[in-house]
């Protein structure tokens, strides 16, 4: 059975496991003062473009949400999502377990748009009785696999300059987004465009790790402390950092990612020419076909997936996500085995 | 320079990176329902010699605490703990962010005494007007590198018991304490003795790790809720399924805590014998000689450690810590240095 | 200027009052162990016809939603309310803040059914990554003024214990419930249908005070410890005791609802008979008439009331809320000025 | 039995109620916003003597603690007090319970001294392992009597600004402290001299109600919000600010404060005279003579009063508390038995 459910269910690329075997007894101080986690921020820095972030290592997207989201907030501010973002559908409600509303809005392409944010500002002004709005997350790429056009963030970032709203972008997928065909965003862009965003690594290539970038040192300069507090600072910050190094110290991050979508996108390709729809338009990693019921049954023979949606009698909408580590032969044997379906 | 200050400067035992190099492209399911997290459950079930205990594997001892704590309590309901308590000297207010208070004791050698419990219990009966003390926290070995003997740990679990209160060993160091030469306890005593306790291998060999153990599945049963929501479940679950099994399918575990212990104990007895005194009479590998001032400017020039607490005018303990990774070597060239210093 | 804005515009009913300048030196003891707390729990326990039912008297219905709904649940549990429920849609996120989800439903008349629980609960079953539902969260009378017939509440309570949720009612305006002509519940029904509910008197007569009643003891036996700790337990628990024995000694507590309800159904009527058409079929205090633009320009000359929401391009609903103290010469007089305006 | 354990025991000034009376059918908006409110924040501020700053109305001691505190502070940052401290001692954990550690110094007179503060600050420095103190709260008068003079509050307000540290006076019986006849502080130099303060009137013959007031205008702009969402916000504000207006229309607040020290002190004088010690020099409504059992035994025959302290095997401090109700003719009864014990 080969395992199309997720992209982290392999362990990490070769070079991050090799550089711990390499370094692994080399003694650095402990809870991020090592050599590694300075060299990874210092790296990052200049990829970003901007020697005044302020970058901090975690070990997974939840942790990272609830983390950021907690430390920017006061007690009656809200947070403003697409209910299919990862915050409201995915965490257990860790967000409100932090003492926070998400407001949502329904998106059918999984993208926040400025319009949703005005019409949402307009219906929370009955001071003090309703919350009030004051972050906008977004996520790039979406949870189905959409990702923002260059000018859509700049949109989003002006309308919430213009509400006095922080702009969150959460990148457990930043990856696969950046090296989608139609991506015209750069990591520097991402960083000028936003408050605070991170580079997700989980998702792609490394064992655990989720850098969040505060593109201005004053959001939250006591981060330090919320990361300790909430059990998040590792005591062998080591592992976060060598990873992150081995992930931009060349153009590894984005290679990995590329391939991802490239394995993703042979797949929608040739179920396009099969004649199959699809849910949503991804350029990303993750794609959901529209299969009849037979073919869903047979392909689950040989392959895991998640069944997405049920579209009508007959018909699903399947999840296939593809990773770093996915083998182009098994991506050839998948669209073999959807051919001789139909 | 070489550092004494913790036993987490190194990387990983080397058996642990060649495990996880080995299954690195196996794929597994997510989120700790990996083959290898469940084999891993089982050895460890088999090791406490109790097949009802409910297992997680968390990444850090903070957050572990405050998981655990803040799934017990009620947000009326305090915990004791000594003054030196992990939770409460050094976590950034772990606990209290999430609710509750530690209501402290002094204690010279670092453990909590039934007597101490009941004086505790005594002052605060104002219902409701006061705190409710509810669970009684300890650390084996202590944060002073001391250990409970077994017939200590009964009189505390009886203690509780009598006061209905819940008994949680945090066992960030216990391979120490269960492999000092004082020691006369099992795991399996341990796990009958408490409510709940953890094995921690970050401090003993492992990258990241801590298996909680809950000696009865009814204690808190939403548990997995837990991981998820505070962030502490990693989407890559076998990273700590597989350092659990590498250290528990042989000796490995306590092999590398004994080691620690050795090197401490091997600088202790030199120590002494050139006659210095000590803060603590520790058996665990963290040690506190006591120096004069001249003697600490001179070691610190070679090595890195922690000035623990002033003496007297001319007087210092220092702490010493040892760990798995410790080479017998510098521990030798240390005690050759210090005798120099005479 | 009339104000019909709301049923909490003036103070308290003249017995109460008297009642506080008659026992005002009688010295009693502090935080609700007063004689008149403990009569006036009597006396309801009396009315509820159920001597096992734990009682507590608070200052505020947000007060009273948020420590019931953080008492009843664990952190990853959720509540289930419908969208336009006091605790989603004007308490300024109070229950998140105690770190709890609500999921809502929307509803036309403002009431929950079985078919929206049975929904939610299908839609959270993702464990651990989604929340769990396990409080539903009614009013009764609902926050625009229909009411639960007995057969309805029945159904909702039996899918309660179907699904293993908490069924807790907020009777701010219970007494406007309960009185309404279409009523078929008595508090001891109310008492047996669901796990809390309570009396709200802040909006019927009292100066402030809501009786919140645990239909069994052991749902939470330390809600005294949470009152404290919340700051919810006045010093001078007398002002809360004395105001529920002088409403509920009598009738009194049903005779005042039972005006407010007569004002506004009377207005109701001679509106109907005019001809207008109603947001929703409401038979309590609170009425939802729809007007045109111009009419509601002249009304507000005399009368203050919210506009609810607009209906199209020249009509909107208004809210005209009616209270024990609404003289009916007032209400008369509204009428003429309603047909002095066709 | 007269009650000699709290000074709430009674109801409200006369005025109070006869104010209430008289407004009673008065339409007024909810929720602070009536006129009653304003023009008690008008007339506190000329008292105050400072137009900008921010007042509040709330309910009880607790719920303004906890109020102020966690607006006040980030997660990580911690409360200094004294062990004796209304936060500390009888909150039920409420500093806590909102997140944040009440870090305590013992001191024999209950009050808080720059040496304590400096102390704390520089055992607070292993960043970010150790919670960050940020706010000193204290009381006037303190839990056991005593006040603080002009001087000693300049000095902690000295320390606070030097150590970044805010300043925040818990004023549930200021009235006492500022009638005290050691007293040399006014309501306008402890606005100057501290961030945040509160007027008790619960404890100085109001039905409840404390008035919180932000010395800066900037402090906490979002306190409001505060206010609804922990549920202190009442729909009939004008309860709050009615008594506050009876209070300080004239010089009533100090005027019934001056009256209950001078219950106390003819008292302590007395006892005194009697050749009976005290636990402490308390100069206002709470004294805590020392008697031998039989005298303690015999008077707990006719009187209510805590048993504070055991002072040696036949000795304890009691607690007696005057208020603004104490009758004269009560003092001197109990003096007349006292004396007759000797």
């Amino acid at each position: 059975m080969y395992n199309f459910k997720n992209d982290y269910s392999e362990g990490a690329h070769a070079n991050i496991l090799n550089k711990l075997l390499e370094t692994n007894l080399v003694q650095q101080l402990g809870y991020g003062d090592d050599e590694y986690t300075s060299a990874a921020k210092a790296l990052l820095k200049a990829k970003i473009d901007n020697p005044q972030v302020d970058i901090h290592f975690l070990s997974a997207g939840t942790q990272t949400n609830l983390l950021v989201i907690s430390c920017l907030l006061k007690s009656h501010e809200a947070v403003i999502s697409v209910q299919s973002g990862h915050i409201y559908a995915h965490e257990a409600g860790a967000i409100e377990a932090t003492g926070h509303r998400i407001i949502t809005v329904e998106s059918m392409d999984g993208k926040l748009r400025p319009g949703n944010i005005e019409q949402i500002v307009q219906q929370h002004t009955l001071r003090p009785h309703v919350v009030k709005p004051r972050l906008v997350y977004i996520s790039n790429s979406t949870e189905i696999g959409t990702i923002y056009q260059k000018a859509e963030l700049e949109a989003l970032s002006h309308c919430c300059k213009q509400y006095n709203l922080l702009l969150f972008l959460d990148g457990a997928r930043l990856g696969n987004a950046l090296t989608a065909t139609n991506n015209d965003l750069t990591l520097a862009e991402i960083s000028r465009l936003t408050d605070v965003f991170y580079i997700g690594a989980t998702k792609n290539g490394a064992l655990l790790g989720e850098a969040v970038v505060f593109n201005r040192p004053d959001i939250y300069p006591d981060f330090d402390y919320a990361l300790k507090q909430k059990g998040a600072l590792l005591a062998k910050g080591r592992l976060l950092g060598i990873q992150f190094l081995e992930l931009f110290k060349s153009n590894l991050y984005f290679e990995l990612a590329d391939h991802a979508n490239k394995m993703a996108m042979k797949i929608a390709d040739a179920t396009r020419e099969l004649g199959y729809d699809f849910l949503t338009h991804s350029t990303t990693n993750q794609i959901f076909p529209i299969f009849p019921r037979h073919t869903i049954n047979e392909l689950h023979k040989k392959y895991l997936f998640f069944e997405w949606k049920q579209v009508d009698e007959d018909h699903s909408a399947v999840r296939l996500l593809t990773s770093w580590a996915t083998p182009e032969k098994v991506v050839d044997e998948f669209i073999f085995d959807l051919k001789a379906l139909q």
